[in-house]
């Protein structure tokens, strides 16, 4: 079972909007067994449409196409099909009375322009759309080997709401049933703080190339991860390797791996903290990342009430009782201010702990002394106040990120009562 | 001139990184005047690196490859560019010494696997790096037809810094000075608050396909945005010709185009404020979001110097004195309790205006009566407070980026002086 995975859209390859769903669609397929062979994209241009789905028909079991099915004339990609696989456009009556209706229900006539979206090629099956207008397409287009075989195209809608509905009402469910092939089973373990060929290092000969499962790194947002991908025939053994070599992983890195696949650095505070302990925030150069990332995590509230953001020094007195003298000496960005600013905050908010954060995010306002990426993160508990001096590299955005993560990353490692090893 | 862009990496088709690479590069190559006929991501297998380096190169001009140059045996791209070139890996002296320096100089010995980095196929040219430790490559590989021909091939490495650094060091200059072929300019008008087809209806025929410049609309995070493609030979038509279908765009949509290209709704608005007014904030369910926005962009200390995120009723309170009996009767999602966060923020800050945001992100928490994405939101400014009520559709991280760029946009039309047109 190998899968292509065809993305249409003009703003796509002219780099206007960056492609996630076809990462979305590949994860869900390496659970149900399903290598994808290639991602592809092309511009809203009905012969590059027709040509890139033929030729990765050519090649593959199942063919993933989203987008190109809006109401307007750039959407192009059911005519490209229903020329590829030589068959007229034709109306699902049922589908028009469907778009009618939901444009009533809302008080407004269906603009004629959407009568498109309730159109695909003779023989094809309709899918049907839970969250949006675009009728979906399941067809069938012959290939010449094996003799009587197939490629199974699914079109379904760009938009990523749409997509994901399709393919999880729709898609994966036929592709499931269709079975067969080597199961890949996928975990992914992330680690914050050091870097790639460091971990390599620690990690020897579990990164071999020949290896199965194979153990690879990558690096997304500070956050280095090892992929651990375990290719079998059945799903037993996949799951057994990967378990094994996921656990050998972890003996050599053991707390530098902070959580696995979906699992981000401020869900696994968050777990650490429940039912425990609190924590509250007073930021500077992060201007409330650090609280916004508390807070993507649902149920955040039973250990986060409250933070500050104390962008300027003003703020930094006036909220949170920074002294005057302590900000002219040592200037916003140092220890002692992000000391007073962690330990006001927690004695302020009532909260187990606080972090802070100050630093140079760039682009003006570096010295030779603190030069932009230069951070300090202090981490207040009801025992005592550490801090701890880091250089980001990167532009505003990254040294921004990178801060907010080291807070929580320091934070992690305090609640797991062990020292930051690195 | 034509380009394909491909990536490399087994956690790219595997789903587990996004590929914004390929739209980075595209966006370059749009301003060269590079047409690009199709992205490609195949995973970290030689045999498939090779067959898509071959068909790549068999239909465009130029070949942009990023990934696979890392030091770990999972890194094959320079293998199987040397297969296809039909050329050995070369060691290339001067960077193994260069290599060698830059890890003594953090005080180690440079690990034998970086060695493979400084090897290239041979006859190819070097590309230097100057954020990291892979060298780059430049090939030229002939083609078929027109006779003499070749299709030239740059290989980067994947780390975004890297790929970034040696193309705009040596990729786009040598396609620059290559010249020749049609001009593609663009340009990106950003809308936030009226759906797509609704947008459309206003644009009537600039968004007809046949059209050049053409317009088209794409949604991304809740902004729609119309993209203005105009396709002539000389940059002179182009621009004008561009410049001619932009301000159709403004005559149809007028202020509710917020801002063109790499423009953001923080930036728009933090230009309105800039020496003129300063604002607060004040964020129950958005947790920061808002005030990380508006600190997003270099120079906002000097519109805003505080924010506060009182994310628990207690802390609603305490921090900012909403009373206990608003909140008792309305509820923290509420508009007497936004009103009152804003006014008292504004007054506690001292800003000109304050923004308060308080909504059910979900996905717990939805009633009958406030479902999951209900989110007040006021503006408070000296002469009074506005509050508006919006349901935001999508999961929780769509509700609060949605609640927080609305804010912003309410925020924006009241320093453009209008009533918000939605």
């Amino acid at each position: 079972m190998q899968a292509i995975i065809l993305s249409i859209g003009d703003e796509l390859v002219l780099g206007q909007t960056v492609d996630t769903n076809s990462a979305w669609i590949s994860q869900q397929l390496a659970r149900i067994g399903c290598a994808v062979l290639a991602h592809v994209t092309v511009p809203d241009d009905q012969r590059e449409i027709e040509r890139a789905i033929a030729d990765a028909s050519a090649r593959c079991d199942w063919l993933i196409v989203s987008g190109g099915l809006g109401p307007t004339e750039d959407d192009l990609t059911r005519q490209a099909l229903g020329h590829v696989l030589g068959e007229p456009l034709e109306l699902r009556e049922d589908w028009l009375t469907e778009l009618e209706k939901f444009f009533r229900s809302r008080g407004r006539e269906m603009p004629a322009s959407n009568r498109i979206q309730a159109m695909i090629p003779r023989g094809a099956m309709p899918i049907h759309n839970h969250a949006g207008t675009a009728l979906g397409i399941d067809a069938r287009l012959p290939r010449s080997s094996p003799p009587g075989g197939f490629c199974r195209i699914f079109v379904v809608p760009g938009v990523p709401k749409e997509m994901k509905g399709m393919c999880e009402a729709h898609v994966f469910p036929a592709m499931r049933s269709a079975g067969g092939g080597a199961v890949i089973l996928s975990r992914t373990l992330h680690t914050f703080g050091l870097g790639e060929s460091h971990l390599a290092e620690k990690l020897g000969t579990l990164m071999r190339r020949d290896r199965n499962p194979s153990v690879g790194t990558t690096v997304s947002g500070g956050i280095v991860s090892l992929r651990v991908n375990a290719r079998f025939n059945s799903a037993e053994e996949a799951s057994q390797q990967l378990e094994r070599t996921s656990r050998e992983c972890y003996d050599a890195l053991g707390q530098l791996i902070f959580g696995e696949d979906g699992q981000t650095l401020q869900q696994v505070v968050g777990d650490l903290l429940k039912g425990k302990s609190t924590v509250t925030t007073a930021e500077s150069c992060t201007g409330g990342l650090l609280a916004k990332m508390l807070t993507d995590i649902p149920g955040s509230s039973s250990y986060f009430s409250s933070g500050w953001v104390t962008y300027a020094n003003e703020a930094k007195q006036k909220l949170l009782g920074v002294s005057d003298e302590i900000l002219q000496q040592y200037g916003a960005v140092s220890e002692p201010v992000v000391n007073a600013m962690a330990r006001n905050a927690r004695l302020r908010a009532g909260a187990t702990y606080a972090l802070a954060i100050s630093g140079i995010a760039g682009p003006e306002g570096g010295t030779a002394d603190k030069p932009v990426g230069t951070t300090w993160i202090a981490l207040a508990t009801p025992e005592a106040i550490d801090a701890r001096r880091s250089v980001f590299a990167g532009d505003r955005e990254m040294v921004r990120d990178r801060a907010a993560k080291m807070a929580l990353a320091l934070l992690r490692f305090k609640l797991l009562g062990m020292q930051t090893p690195f």
